[in-house]
Parts: C-alpha cells; structure tokens; sequence
C-alpha cells in the first residue's frame, strides 16, 4: 500500500478538537500512516494515541509542526503533496495517477486556509465541488486510492477487537 | 440512483453540532436525498438550509423527529434501513446487495446508540471495525452505494458555483 500521512492545518485548539480528531481517527482507520498536526493541541494527540493503545497498529500523532517545513520535507524527500479542497480538480479526473505515487501528504484544512498552500501542493483535488466536511473527503480520497484494500487491514497488537456482527455488539479484549 | 435519506441520532445539541452538521452536508454533497434529526437543534437545520439556498439542490433537513416512528414508517412503505456501527458486518461483503434497494434509510448514530437501533436494522454495517468517524462511514458508504455517481452531480437553483482549478479559488456567483 502507498504511504500516506495527513497533515491538518489551521486547527484552533477551542473550537475544532473533535473535528480534528475525527480527522486522526478517520486516517488512521483507513490506512495512513499518521498525521502531523499544525499547532498544538494534546487533547487531541492523546485521543488518538490512546486509541491506538487500544485498537493496536502504528499509527502516529505528532502536533506542534509548522506547515511551512513539513510540506517542504515532505517535497525535498520526493514525496507527492495533495491538498484536499472544494476549489480543486475533480478525484475522478486524477486517482488513477495519485495511486501510482507511492508517498503522498494529504492537506486537510480547516475553515481558512492560507492561500499559500495552493501553489505549493502538488494536486488540489476536490471531493464534489461543494460544502461539506474535510473529514468525509478525506475518506473518500483514502478508500479510493486504496480501492477498498483498506477496508480489511489487520491492527495488530491492541487490546481491543470487534467480531462483526449482524445485529449485536461483540468485543474482544485481548 | 437509489432513494436515500439519512436518520441521524443520538444528538446532543451542545456538543455535536458542528458534527451533525458535517453528516448533513455530506448526506447532502454525496447524494443523500435529506435529513431527519432526532431530538431538536435549529441551529443545525439553518446551517444546512442555508447551504441548500446558497449552493442548490433540493435536500431537506427536518429536526424534531421521533426515531422509533421515523424508522417504523419507512419500513412500513417498503424501505430498507441500514444502520452504520463499527459492530456491524463489512460494507464489502454486503455493497451489492445495498445498491438493488430502491430506498435506503442510513442510520447514523452520536456515541450511544441505543440497543433497539441493531433489532430494528435490517443491515447493521460497519465501515471497518475500528474507530473513526459517523461522517467517514457515511461518505464510504455514499460514495460505494453510487460508485462515483454521486460526485458528478449537478445542484441546480443555487446563487454558488465553484469552477474547478489547478490551484485557485474560483467561485462563480449565479
């Protein structure tokens, strides 16, 4: 599977905590590797790490980055930067060839994003050109460009497992 | 394209609505016919409206819904009811299935669902077992229903319209 981390920009600690950590949980469950956080917020990071303690597998958290540098080090290292935006090009129009990148940051703004990360992103791409939540275009953008694989990985080492059901709640604890 | 309405419950007004909000907009851009809210929140409901007068499309939103007579009336008239719950069997295994129904009923739940909702299902589905996100689940599970219809769709009557671009904001006013 391709390697993708999510970097969330423009988080205000009052007032977008679940929606960012939404957006954590949302990575993380449907395959990126971990997000980079802009602007600290350890609610947030202690959310999703304790999710992971829980639910197992390796995803990171890491808050405190400054955009400007982890974009750049992102690029430098020959990754591939994908800014997730109502105003971009159509996902239909380009998955197949986002699927061939093999690293790709994934931009995840809040309600205003600075300008400047349209020109330095690789692709704007848009799930609809319409409002709606950057946490359901970032699902579409992640089980699209994993065509489902994502849906059946393994999160080993948890504490915590569910065996499907088809109309009851069952948990193992491990 | 199938008939889909989404049944959002559990909500607790102070502390999920911008949450909700996102499951109404992404019910809304992803092709869902509207939204019924169980429990009151009139600020929820004026943010969709005005998102429906400004960018078109005829998707409603009515709050103040009892969830047991919303659930029993369309299965009464021959709908099927999906509830979404990371307890439930894989969307995978059951999309095909899901894409026959003429009329679907999604429910989504806030963090306690009650037991009665897994009874009432005809389909509880999970969008992985893991934890993440109702607006995820519900965006995947959109987004596989239509196979990518949804995202061509056209919202007609509004005074907003985005020009997709490579790398810039442009809105058109109508």
């Amino acid at each position: 599977m391709n390697d993708i981390v999510v970097l969330r920009i423009g988080h205000r600690p009052e007032r977008d905590q679940r929606v960012t950590t939404h957006v954590g949980l949302t990575s993380r469950a449907l395959g990126a590797r971990g997000m980079f956080l802009s602007g600290n917020d350890s609610g947030v990071v202690r959310s999703i790490r304790d999710v992971v303690e829980r639910w197992g597998g390796e995803f990171f958290v890491r808050d405190g980055v400054s955009w400007r540098q982890c974009i750049r080090e992102w690029k430098e290292t020959g990754g591939c930067v994908v800014h997730l935006t109502m105003y971009g090009e159509s996902l239909a129009d380009h998955e197949d060839e986002l699927r061939k990148m093999e690293r790709i940051m994934v931009i995840v703004g809040a309600e205003k994003v600075p300008g400047e990360i349209y020109g330095l992103a690789n692709y704007n791409i848009s799930v609809t050109s319409q409002p709606h939540s950057e946490i359901s275009s970032l699902a579409v953008f992640l089980d699209r460009l994993f065509q489902g694989d994502e849906l059946k990985r393994e999160f080993p080492g948890g504490h915590m497992k569910i065996i499907p059901s088809q109309n009851k709640k069952t948990t193992e604890e491990i």
